[in-house]
């Protein structure tokens, strides 16, 4: 059908907007990976206005005109109806925040972040917990403007999960809590494979090709994109044609660089695969933080750290390394990259006790949101937690409550997304499973296709057209539960290490 | 003395024009650079888009309004004057030219470039002929919409050198073909060094190393700027503390790269010598591209391919290259980088005959863009000027009339630039010869800091605020002239070559 004036005149607008976020993508990109430290003053500048022209036509009343002149019209494509919707929901959620309020926070958040390095570096959270106070005030304050159903946390978790609750994390969390903390306790009881092989030395050059073949192998497009090295890996898209992703590679631990390349080009395989008609439009993205973060753990997790993977990849790993995986036989080395051992970091976390970093740390943020908690008490509450979940307690706040950078931006909300992902990956790999004849051989034998061409056509392609929700359920036939992730962990590490419900069956 | 709030309303306007300019040159930079091939239909809208929004802003009533706001304070400091008068200059001149003729005129340079390359590969002028012609059209009218005291062709030069015209460029090379057309028949009747050498590989890694040192040994600070590769090399400025480089690497041809190289980081240097003050305003760029060119030539030519120069770096060279170099001389090497032949490739051409080039370019758009030459006759007209001023004849128009990009993105007036680049490149060199004790020594010895602090002084700390004119009068002591170049030419070819009025001196 032929496209009404109105919505050409939409499009033109959001073109224009999407334009100028992906200029400022690129811009962050090169700050990340290229530029030369004497250009960070005047970048600061360049980014702030480019997202403050962008921020102004969204919420512009020519914005909100548009919108409702092409919503006006009788026949809109199903893609256009999913734009209006989306798009307004984009608006409606900027226009209730304040611009004074947006800069209060983009200050305090710039002052914060200053003070968190600080006390990280010197082991002291007095120096952070004023600023971490004024971001909780703000953050209320925000949370206020937005609205909420049920608690101010809601209207923060929706920045990232859309139409996810706080009480559904909760309740998945309970589930997961009662039925995960006895298989880490059983592992941290059990003896333990040997992995110092994977901390010698591997030669950064060749670690940097390794990696970029698996990726290229399971799928990245390097036409429309690439691997660049920066301090913090990530992916990011300027145009579903252009999606890059960068890695860092630890010249002494294996596992850094390829685990963090298989992960960010998963991230690079959704954006890749949404809709190219969608493009320069707000659809053109992942749909959530926690979708686009099952993406990139299913890829590092379920195809990465399996054993048909390493069936095939293992011979090719270690000619490449024969220096130091030459006596290594391919179950070791399986073993290895599995092993589960709590911890203190989470980013250095294995995939088992991952998800109790991130339950202690929504628990936490969600009371400090309500006021339940102080942030005068909050790193005996940390300490605390982690003795409960982990059996292990920090020895300073700097390997403990000051860890993480994300309360210093003011971004509460954002640690259940790591866990969504981390269950979403489980139950979209198991219905891959069923639905794919023979995919655990399909990888032994090196072929990623069908399960891309899943994924591509349960999610991917949708882009934001559909919530996480809807599209897990469409395409695994429920809602989400921590079922599909717990089988996971109990038949693989069942296999690995002694578990009270092991099944034995592992390495499907 | 305190900025008045209407020059920080006007400072605030321009910022932002400069913050979209300069991500609009990161996504250049980038394109040129680092992006995919599947980044490029994204790109062009979202430079598209840039641009716009930019041009929007400069050509607003508001920015009007805000410049006659500032201008009409009391007490304006030297820096505020200048802005507002270089402003106001762009913002005239962007006004009086319609949108919808920018627009054609971008249109039509899009289809012309495409002809371009496709009549270039087949040697077929026809193809690209009804391109040229419309776009002849467009930049008369552009011209016409612009107004011109004597001739349209003074307003498409004012566009890239300001103040300049297109008489005082026709006298300069009346003047210049007179003198010049004697020695480089001299030079074609002696007899030829042998370069053959420097024809043979050079391992690329090391060219672009050995590069990159003598880039920052000269000046080019790479904490403020990088280099990388790309296909046709060029310089570009995000801010004076991010000013980058490119190059490209022939493997069986030192020249390309080295002078390559040299020639960006002269371009660079002037940018990262701007006032810092002058940062993200209209005034922080070169002041016309004809200045620029002449920091580029006196960093490749008048330093780069001076004996003293390869005194200090031959050795180095040599033991960089020994299996290439290890039986050539200094002299031999200082001959080969200097030979002097008539060819037909501009961007081939030693830096004697190169203006020879220049003036044949210039002639031929000037009587284009007058009416009289007609485009049918033009590649007739270009070969007879190659005869009269090379001696030599193209075999057909691909190395002829349809070698070089400019004309088929409309760029009329571009030309000259190169020419008076050269001019002032000698005349300020020979200024700075007398002001700073043994430059030629100092050079001998690798030390290069008193040259650049002279550049700095004179050229580069203005920016925009003073016109190329202006600033060559007040660092020679006198206006444009071919004398300065003609004796460098005469005095350095002459101990090259057989010249008629050779006088010897040499290597001074």
């Amino acid at each position: 059908m032929p496209v009404p004036a109105s919505v050409d005149k939409l499009l033109d607008h959001l073109h224009r907007i999407a334009d100028l976020n992906a200029a400022a993508s690129v811009l962050e990109w090169d700050q990340e990976t290229h530029m030369p430290s004497g250009g960070l003053e005047a970048r600061v500048q360049q980014l702030r206005t480019l997202r403050s022209i962008s921020h102004d036509l969204l919420t512009s009343d020519a914005c909100v005109e548009l919108l409702e002149q092409a919503d006006a019209e009788e026949e809109l494509s199903a893609i256009t109806q999913d734009l209006i919707r989306v798009t307004r929901r984009d608006v409606d959620r900027a226009r209730r925040v304040p611009t004074d309020l947006v800069e209060r926070i983009t200050e305090a958040s710039a002052h914060a972040k200053e003070a968190w390095r600080s006390a990280r570096t010197h082991d002291d959270f007095g120096q952070f917990a004023p600023h971490l106070e004024r971001l909780l005030v703000l953050s209320r304050e925000k949370a206020e403007a937005i609205g909420y159903e049920k608690e101010p946390y809601d209207a923060l978790l929706e920045e990232y999960e859309p139409r996810m609750t706080t009480e559904e994390v909760a309740a998945l969390c309970t589930d997961l809590r009662e039925r995960l903390i006895p298989i880490v306790s059983a592992i941290a009881d059990s003896s333990q494979p040997d992995d110092d092989f994977l901390h010698r030395r591997f030669d950064p050059s060749k670690q940097l090709q390794f990696g970029r073949t698996v990726a290229s192998e399971i799928g990245y497009d390097f036409d429309h994109g690439r691997l660049d090295l920066s301090t913090h890996p990530f992916s990011t898209a300027f145009s579903v044609g252009d999606v890059r992703i960068t890695t860092r590679v630890a010249p002494d631990h294996f596992s850094t660089s390829f685990f963090g390349t298989l992960h960010e080009a998963g991230h690079a395989l959704y954006e890749q695969g949404i809709d190219k008609k969608l493009d320069r439009t707000p659809l053109a993205s992942g749909t959530s933080l926690g979708m686009h973060e099952s993406q990139s753990r299913l890829w590092e997790n379920h195809v990465g750290r399996s054993f048909p993977f390493w069936q095939h990849y293992y011979p090719e790993l270690q000619s490449t390394f024969r220096d130091v995986l030459g006596t290594i036989d391919v179950d070791a080395f399986y073993a290895a990259i599995n092993k589960v051992q709590p911890s203190l970091i989470r980013v250095e976390a294995d995939e088992v006790t991952y998800n109790l970093h991130i339950m202690l740390r929504f628990e936490l943020e969600r009371q400090l949101i309500d006021g339940n908690l102080s942030v005068e008490d909050l790193p005996e509450a940390w300490n605390a937690g982690m003795e409960e979940y982990l059996g292990i307690l920090p020895s300073n706040d700097a390997e403990g409550v000051l860890q993480d950078i994300h309360w210093s931006l003011g971004a509460f909300g954002y640690f259940p997304t790591y866990l969504l992902g981390t269950l979403m990956a489980a139950q979209l790999y198991t219905a891959a499973e069923d639905a794919i004849p023979d995919l655990s051989k399909k990888i032994g034998g090196g072929q990623f296709d069908d399960l891309l061409a899943w994924l591509r056509r349960h999610i991917h392609q949708f882009g934001r057209r559909r919530y996480a929700q809807g599209l897990l359920e469409a395409s695994t036939g429920r809602e989400l539960t921590p079922d599909a992730w717990l089988a996971y962990v109990e038949r693989k590490y069942g296999d690995l290490y002694t578990l009270p419900s092991a099944t034995g069956v592992g390495r499907g």
